[in-house]
């Protein structure tokens, strides 16, 4: 889709035919127009932007990357700043004063009027990731004793309906939220009938201080369209809708992807993150992991005997502590992940820790054998050593299954993130304990 | 929320107060419903599921898991079974069927009209995870000719009107698609406005065989409620709805996260997981595993000589295969994920490459610093041990994020799954060719 309208109005341009591209780019989704503007020369870009239809351009704008939208900012003229903005819905108008520089936000700020100033500064205070903070203040209350045909009439009138109104919510005299009605039930009854007579009054909401994971749960959980926002006195503030929670939903999964792959999380795209922000995320937690991986140098030198007695052995530690660490990640991701959906509770622990042993205990045989088999074959080491490196093998794999699944517990019930927490230490003690296993078991057999 | 519903009427149920329950249940969501039947025991469940209204049975039916869903119908009387099934959605009886048990689903089958037979058929011919498997055929499908009176009219007697509404969608008198316009539309225009005047022609589709996940990206791109599905000749025959969108998003990143930790993906919730699958799901990645890290093996061996008489260099082998495998696997998740969501490509080869090698060289620079004083402070070892330790630190870091960014380019030029693919390979290359370095550097200064 995106790469044939990218060469089809390149073509235009190139062309300069600007009257024939105004006439076709209209026919584009809003998406994919920003995504357009994206790929040509900022001029060029800016141009193009002013040949647009009013609401067509408002909303191609709310789609452009922040940089992209400073660019254009920066190169409007006061009016055009002014129109602009002042046609946004309010929670994109505060996404982009957010990201802009204090220029660009004392322009745009001087500009608008009182009200709007106000409600931007109110945005502005809710915390960062609380559902105030991503709501839409664009709400549109009817009351119980609106009829169907009131409703209807008021709709029309509207000029700005967004998809908040799927469902249609219910205050009372003071704006304090009462119940809810769906737009199907405002089409599928007579108009006489009375809100009063249809809606329901179970309504499930957030409040403006929840933390926006939990508003995507709910909302993916429940499957709707959009939840209503209240504040702390229950007044009806804002309706957050499913394309937001879809958004949230992406971004704590790229967080998460980070974090198992020990790095800071990013929320920029990679090719716009500079090399030194990168570094950053990345050192600090291979620093972590560097000095946590010495213990087992320690481990190491107080078996210096043994291994300079019996070279051979040295050969296979690296295969063991790697199907340890590789072991101890299968259980704590899939811990990890199953506390994080709410699919176990660290009340399961020990029926966990019962499943977890019985894998590891069928897993880590199979693997033994396999091993067992495989140095005897290639002739790679003595039997004895084949079979030193077997019996660690089971050991390690059981040891590594149960730390791998409990350390995701302690950290959940410490309140701790049990993805960060997780990785560095699983290392560490992995990678020692299946060392002290196998040099013990050494010492006994050989 | 669930926990409190789950108490209150777990409280009526004991006192066997069937009435009040019956009373208080209704004005739960479905979702809740559904999860408390399942809270507990399943006469009760039945006894409780016979109690509520047809229609909230219905939907809370469709939200029950499938082995809850068979058990309910196993202890249904035939006319039940009718009554039920023939009342849900079709995609949800699709579901339904191709999760019970041969017996149940003839005893179905025996009993619905001949037409859903044969809608169900052509269902179950859809290939799995395409769009004809999990569209909606429930669709209210308008004519360019109708006014919005007309609209009005005809939705207020349909009598299950769903999410599908939000966007109407026009065909020609051979069902083929021609537009679209959106519920609003059809509400803020006056009554005798006819759609001819108001759609849209420009309407995004998806047909039958585009792959679900395809189909979720393209909903999430346009943050669109619903997105239509035609078949090969343009057909109108479904729609897919934002909570379907949703649902393949969770399970696309549920398989994500599998393949991380090198396991099968597994749909099913880990407790009702047998241990004999989930021990499968983990074996065969942990074998292909060790026997990958096994290479290393060779390598050690043949550098016995040098570590007979430097037997200090054995004890850092733990800390640099790690810090090489969690450097490249740094690479890699980040090379992974922004080929996945579409933010890189793989003519940014060369780009990223250098990229990394610069990340590389700061980081592992770094990193070799904190080392060398590490082991000096600590008398860990001699200083040239320290210096070899520190430069095969640095050399080894950058190897692997450059072998972490490239392997899963290939594997998508390859058009192999880079995820499943990156893992054992970068574990083998990386931990030998660590080893090869660290022994070179150490043949050379010791």
């Amino acid at each position: 889709m995106e790469k044939e309208l990218i060469t089809d109005l390149s073509k235009l341009l190139e062309l300069n035919k600007y009257q024939e591209l105004k006439e076709s780019i209209v026919k584009y989704n809003e998406v994919d127009i920003a995504e357009f503007l994206e790929s040509i020369d900022e001029i060029e870009a800016l141009a193009i932007f002013r040949l647009l239809p009013k609401d067509i351009a408002i909303e191609t704008f709310s789609y452009l990357e922040s940089e992209s939208q400073e660019k254009l900012i920066s190169a409007m003229t006061k009016a055009e700043t002014v129109e602009l903005v002042d046609h946004l819905y309010i929670d994109d108008m505060v996404d982009l004063l957010e990201e802009m520089p204090t220029s660009i936000v004392k322009k745009i700020m001087r500009n608008i009027d009182h009200e709007k100033r106000d409600l931007i500064n109110e945005y502005l205070n809710y915390p960062k990731y609380s559902a105030g903070s991503i709501m839409t203040p664009d709400i549109f209350p009817i009351k119980k004793e609106n009829t169907i045909q009131e409703i209807l009439n008021k709709l029309r009138h509207l000029d700005n309906l967004n998809e908040t109104f799927y469902t249609l919510y219910i205050t009372n005299e003071k704006e304090e939220l009462e119940g809810f009605v769906e737009i199907r039930d405002i089409l599928t009854n007579a108009p006489s009938t009375k809100i009063n007579e249809i809606y329901n009054e179970n309504v499930i909401y957030v409040d403006t201080l929840t933390d926006q994971e939990e508003v995507a749960k709910i909302l993916e959980k429940y499957q709707f369209v959009a939840i209503p926002v209240v504040d702390q006195g229950m007044k009806l503030v804002g309706v957050i809708t499913f394309d937001d929670a879809i958004q949230v939903l992406h971004e704590e999964t790229e967080e998460d992807f980070s974090k198992m792959a020990a790095m800071s999380p990013n929320e920029k795209e990679y090719l716009d993150t500079s090399i030194f922000e990168l570094s950053k995320m990345r050192f600090f937690w291979l620093l972590i992991l560097m000095i946590s991986s010495t213990l087992s140098q320690y481990v190491i030198n107080s078996y210096g005997d043994l291994l300079t007695v019996f070279t051979g052995l040295v050969a296979f530690m690296p295969m063991l502590t790697d199907s340890a660490g590789n072991a101890g990640s299968q259980a704590s991701t899939t811990i990890i992940r199953g506390l994080s959906i709410g699919e176990i509770d660290t009340s399961d622990f020990l029926k966990i820790l019962f499943k977890e042993f019985t894998i590891a205990l069928i897993v880590g045989i199979g693997l033994a054998i396999v091993n067992y088999i495989r140095i005897m074959v290639f002739r790679a080491a003595t039997p004895m050593i084949a079979l030193t490196v077997s019996l660690t093998l089971i050991a390690t794999i059981v040891i590594s299954k149960l730390v791998g699944a409990t350390l995701p517990m302690i950290a959940t019930k410490l309140k701790l993130d049990p993805t960060i927490m997780s990785a560095p230490l699983l290392t560490t003690i992995v990678d020692s304990v299946s060392l002290v296993i196998y040099f013990t078991i050494a010492g006994i057999l050989l």
